[in-house]
């Protein structure tokens, strides 16, 4: 008999953890929804037409893709064999499971052209499936929670972003963040001022290392990519922007890149942004301006976002930015958007680190009902009924086992309260009602139970 | 430039339908929660050791495979390739996608035995994926919302998912549904007295189609199955028993299997189960007893459960049943369990086909603001935030257009509201708050606004 085992880089949820889970995906989604986002699902499995080449070289290899149902070896040769997996795959397998949220939004974008209202906000949690070698904080299943505004170039949409991902770490309980913020057209003017124009992709990829190998090495990789002293001269003042107040960055920016027309268009889009968040009426802003930042650039074309938890050493827990071509791969092209992405797992990771669930998102069931004996259980299962009819999570012991097994029981499963019901009880009509935090007990009317325990925890969950 | 298409038997959801199923996972989960059942996820992927041979053949070929990362083919010879998709699918492919929730279930119980309390009640909402030929109503990504205990034999359990049943329906809005009930004990009976003993695994195949092909054609499936002339002539009482009160077929019943044991146990916990239900207190019980029911058999050992709604011609809309050996298969012998499934699928074709969304369910963006020019714009601001802040879902246009446009977005987007600013309201601080329902206008200060529509909508919501 095979001992059953997870796939690599899975996990299963237990109770306690989805219930957190739950809490952040409810969280994310109601301010997704108070910012005129409209849900959105796309399926599993997608065409490997429509994954493929989106992602480049690395990403195509790490789709999962689905064999084809059926005789999939039936047309399959020797010479398929020998020519190895990237020829030999397109002929066994015509599916692969999503691999972001971003290329099936576009594909849905595509496909629904015609009837869609622009600009369309729509938001979408849902798993993505990367083949990457597993690791801590790094898994083959994990969630992401987008949310895009594509059809309009207002810079307002940057701004509800820096809004709404101020409110969601808020509404976490997550205080200390920081917004970064930087656009790609001060990459490119960087470029431009230190006198490699469009090479702000090349300059980027080193430069986004800069937190993790410090800034000699960064200078060491741009030689190596054939980058010339006078240009490394030239980018020095690069290194002297970060953590100061926005306001200043930005003067010393325009100063430093005044020569560059895009460096200028890049400093207008970010100063308008930045006053849309303040007429809003943003308090405590944590906002930072970082012309280092790129996230691998890929397919952004002017505001780029992440986010940093600051008491923990976890990667970015959200990123996102502009891109003028979402749709071009799929025929449509010139659609303009921005969108956000939230890392629900890392979230997890650093809610989980700071002790940050709040103690009522993990509670599960708030009340069992402990039958001492048949004639108790019929008491029981009206009071049952009560409580639930007033929305109180309950169940009753299923099996007449001794007391100190139910109250093990509700001990394991971190149940508040326990009903005892013995023969005295169904005499009477007073029930027991122990209190499983404090371990007093009280003598009450079926009737009076919900009331009291809704209010008990109600008051909990304020404290 | 290909155009983008959905794989076969898959779906998007866009808004309206995502806002309607999110009501229908909602209400469900909410129930689940309420009776005490507390969430599980596991991962899409599990590995094909864990999932096959649990479905049988036809199963085993309807499991979409996930293809091996790297070189999946590098040890695979002509050989392989001759030997056909059963024997070569092992070399080139270790993964598989999740079936349905039980499975999973399952290996999650065994992998963790040491730390479970039993009982252990787990509810799971999770796609599920089958290599199934697609056609209406029938999905290759479909949702399950399974409920289970695991860990007691008590009839409670049974008659807990006969009421969460009830309340699911109810709670949804569908009120005309039947909950037919019936026992595998029941049925070994029937098997004994019409003298086929052991043979209600064959007997039920062809009585399960009774719904679909009628008693006659039952009767000849049966005579080609080898049932003798005899035993169809004992099986005639099985056909008088539809649609009758649950305490008449009981007695019936009784009567004519009283010669086999296992029918009377059947029976006993049937009686016990509705027992059970009616000292809770359920009004307008919608059970009823169905000696017919069988529902494949698969591992059912216990009660059948099954749902119809009565004013659709959709087949079932959830199933579910006792088991005595769930974990059996990895191990783990002689845990019993009960469980439920909710099919959200059809569940939603029922509420659309009868028009039972609530009118709040399918609500997005509540109130969109208009402004005419820059100016207004700078007043629309804050005022988005107040309507946020009051939980009011709210969007600002985001690009400065005529009011036509925006009027239609609203009504595309069937947005209820549009506050209009244009140089009147900047100076005078009094703006329009247009009702697109009723093109009612009115003047109002900002900070009236959020109340004034939290109580229309939710005066309207209780309508």
């Amino acid at each position: 008999m095979q001992k059953p085992t997870l796939p690599k880089g899975t996990r299963d949820f237990g109770p306690e953890q989805m219930r957190n889970r739950l809490f952040i995906f409810d969280t994310i989604r109601q301010t997704f929804k108070r910012f005129g986002f409209q849900p959105l699902e796309t399926p599993s499995l997608e065409n490997l037409s429509t994954l493929t080449g989106k992602y480049g070289d690395e990403g195509d290899q790490l789709l999962f893709k689905i064999l084809n149902s059926g005789d999939f070896a039936a047309d399959l040769t020797e010479t398929d064999l020998q020519a190895g997996p990237k020829k030999m795959t397109p002929k066994i397998a015509e599916k692969g499971l999503r691999y972001d949220l971003t290329v099936p939004f576009a594909r849905y974008v595509v496909m629904n052209r015609n009837t869609l209202t622009m600009p369309f906000r729509r938001y979408q949690m849902q798993p993505v499936w990367r083949a990457d070698r597993p690791q801590k904080g790094r898994y083959r299943e994990f969630y992401q929670c987008d949310a895009d505004v594509v059809g309009t170039d207002s810079l307002l949409c940057e701004a509800e972003i820096i809004l709404m991902i101020h409110e969601v770490f808020r509404n976490l309980g997550i205080t200390n963040f920081t917004v970064k913020i930087n656009n790609r057209k001060i990459l490119a003017g960087i470029a431009e001022v230190i006198g490699v124009p469009g090479e702000e992709a090349t300059l980027s990829v080193a430069i986004d290392k800069l937190d993790k190998i410090g800034k000699e090495k960064v200078l060491d990789e741009l030689r190596a990519r054939g980058f010339s002293e006078t240009a490394l001269y030239n980018l020095a003042p690069l290194f002297d922007f970060l953590n100061q107040e926005a306001d200043l960055v930005l003067d010393q920016l325009q100063t430093w890149l005044s020569a560059s027309d895009v460096a200028r268009r890049g400093l207008v889009e970010l100063t308008e942004t930045l006053q849309l968040v303040q007429q809003y009426g943003l308090a405590d802003s944590r906002v930072e301006i970082d012309p280092t930042l790129a996230r691998g650039l890929s397919y952004y074309t002017g505001a780029i976002f992440e986010v940093k938890a600051n008491d923990v050493s976890i990667g970015s827990v959200s990123g996102g930015g502009r891109y003028d071509n979402l749709t071009g791969a799929f025929g449509m092209p010139g659609l303009s958007g921005v969108g956000i992405s939230f890392g629900v797992d890392r979230i997890y990771d650093v809610m989980a680190e700071l002790n940050l669930f709040p103690a009522g998102a993990g509670q599960g069931t708030l009340v069992l009902i402990a039958p001492f004996d048949a004639e108790a259980r019929r008491v029981s299962l009206p009071l049952l009924n009560q409580l639930r009819a007033a929305q109180v999570a309950s169940e009753l012991y299923p099996d007449l086992v001794k007391v100190k097994k139910m109250l093990d029981y509700a001990n394991d499963k971190n149940i508040p309260y326990v009903v005892l019901i013995g023969s005295d009880e169904v005499q009477t009509g007073q029930l027991t009602l122990k209190n499983m935090n404090t371990g007093t007990q009280q003598k009450l009317l079926a009737e009076e139970i919900a009331a009291l325990v809704k209010k008990e925890t109600m008051a909990q969950a304020i404290d």
